[in-house]
């Protein structure tokens, strides 16, 4: 697809049922419909998947990593092939990051100050400052269709006094990455907003108020998933949906498992990513409809029936018996499979979600499939 | 494609020019157009491909290796769980080894006797026996469509003494193979025979008039690509192919390069198999028309010419920085593509080879296809 550049970057919440919203945002690459699941493109491609079996998934939209892509190829290198999307050869939209998280996660001996934060990278130990401002411009170099706003993502677990003048760097950084942005962006692109405070509503809430105060296209809710819990994740979100405006998207980073995501739409909350996924399906295990399996386990060696019946992904179709043949045997195809399979399983939960919600039945939705996860793993046949 | 039961093996040689031949096997899953080139399978997968990809390259056939198949995941279960085919989703023909090879490479303490081999498994330890009876019932539980002879692969170099009662060793494993095969195996499975002898003309004139006298299907020229040299490899082959019948196909086992293909076919040879395509594909190397290349190379870096612009192949309209980033970040999808490139080039030289020997030109097509390759690495545009 070309980007249409009539299309504007916009937000169309259509229903909501039990807590759940159905919408769809439009880009100049296309539609998001939400809510919705953005696999994982770290380094500008989803692991062991291409492009078109991300696609056929039924993806919209997937995110990648600033933080990887400004150290290698480089973002200026990228902006010079044509950007992300022809690079990877991905046409639909692309959501980055700021590179704010992964340079806490990864990076050595980084400093943070009022005005960027100075690390070394974890590939070749070179030193790198990233500020809002160079955030925002390696984003718009990738040509990010979403871009975020550098933050601080707040260790957990924080004091009040920590987690508040953590949020409130975030906030200051916030406001110039939006200046930054709209110096540097070409029209149809969007700045979303992250809401930090750890897991102080207070906190949060007055982070949601500066947020909106500037004003952003969407609204994320940072910090999370972090090692605070399910019931402290689900809390802080609660919060904060409640505080956020209801014509912007609302998108929890770094969330989550079926389980967490079911929780939050539950929620409000209209957007996800996670590496869960395909670094799961890299380690030998598929997500189902029936419940999470491990293909390694040796009750497979003789299982002839598809991985999961219910799914329409083309990959769950193989044998559980050639899965678990597959992952023994250490072949590349088996994390190709299922990578593909948790991606697909991760879209069809949406798809099932989004439709559930369209015909008001978003709360026996949610009841029916935490009932056939409960049953946990599916016996052999 | 089911299996075609009114359909039995045979070879129909439908012209020659300069020394190539143009060919078709018909088999009860497909035909195989020829001169070709079967992908390996080792393991029940074409490494790092999906079989609707390894399809998509052209392959009309795909080679398994019994060694492994018997140790992991074993005959017996392949077979109760309906067949190689069904069980990895290839459902075109497959030709199988009779493990021989690898039980000679890879495996522990093995010994050889009369009777058979005993050999230790690389994968656990465990003692297994092969013989001619056991390497043909394997491949029929497997459900091979092309079964080849027990033999003993005559280690390079050998003394003409050495060389020859290998060969007659052989030999008898051939006799007691086509025995074997004539009780286990179901109607359009074909056996062939292989001719060893090594580096000895007499020999190999001497194996394949024995093999003939047993009579098989199609005969494969063994015991080369083993160190002996191009020179040696292609002299052996002349001398072979010379006393093998017109009407039956001929198949030079592990071969090789493009070049060693390319030369081998002027002598008279339809079939191939090697790793080296999909093995190159996980080291960085890709082939093209113009030349082999390594992506690693940092000339590469900044590149924004697609692969192989002459490729039909999808994987090769990526660009050159495209997948250099790849390789260099260790990405799956690096040896996805570049596996998918090389199976593709590999196809698309057999195409070309059996459309220039159909029009007459394969003499022209040979010199020029040489002079391409003697132009070496692509430089950047």
């Amino acid at each position: 697809m070309q980007r249409d550049v009539r299309q504007s970057f916009s937000f169309a919440l259509k229903t909501r049922d039990s807590g759940a919203r159905l919408g769809e945002i439009a880009t100049p690459r296309g539609r998001i419909r939400t809510p919705a699941f953005m696999p994982v493109g770290t380094a500008a491609t989803v692991k062991a998947m291409l492009p078109e079996t991300v696609r056929a998934t039924g993806a919209d939209i997937i995110l990648a990593n600033t933080y990887h892509l400004m150290l290698r190829p480089g973002a200026e290198r990228i902006a010079k092939l044509g950007g992300l999307h022809h690079f990877m050869g991905w046409d639909g939209p692309i959501l980055t990051d700021s590179g704010g998280y992964q340079v806490m996660s990864l990076s050595k001996l980084r400093r943070i100050e009022e005005h960027g934060v100075t690390f070394q990278s974890h590939i070749d130990g070179a030193t790198h400052l990233l500020t809002p401002e160079r955030a925002i411009e390696v984003q718009c170099l990738l040509g990010a269709d979403i871009q975020m706003v550098l933050d601080e993502c707040t260790p957990f677990p924080a004091t009040r006094d920590e987690a508040g003048s953590s949020m409130e760097l975030s906030m200051r950084w916030a406001e110039r990455s939006k200046q930054a942005f709209q110096t540097l962006s070409t029209p149809g692109q969007a700045l979303f907003g992250i809401v930090q405070g750890s897991t102080y509503p207070d906190l949060r809430e007055q982070s949601a108020g500066v947020l909106q105060d500037i004003g952003f296209d969407g609204y994320a809710i940072g910090g999370l998933a972090v090692g605070e819990g399910q019931e402290a994740m689900l809390d802080t979100a609660t919060v904060t949906t409640s505080v956020l405006p209801e014509d912007r998207p609302r998108y929890l980073m770094g969330v989550g498992t079926p389980q967490d995501m079911l929780e939050a739409i539950a929620r409000g909350i209209d957007m996800f990513d996670c590496v869960m996924p395909t670094r799961s399906g890299r380690h030998n295990q598929a997500f189902t409809w029936g419940g999470r399996l491990n293909l390694r386990n040796a009750r497979y060696a003789d299982d002839p029936s598809p991985l999961d019946a219910e799914s329409a992904c083309p990959a769950a179709q193989y044998s559980r018996a050639y899965l678990h043949h597959l992952v023994k045997s250490e072949e590349a195809l088996g994390a190709m499979l299922l990578s593909e399979i948790n991606i697909a399983y991760y879209q069809e939960l949406m798809s099932g979600i989004r439709a559930a919600v369209a015909s008001r039945a978003f709360g026996a939705f949610r009841a029916q499939t935490r009932d056939n996860w409960a049953r946990g793993d599916i016996p052999p046949r």
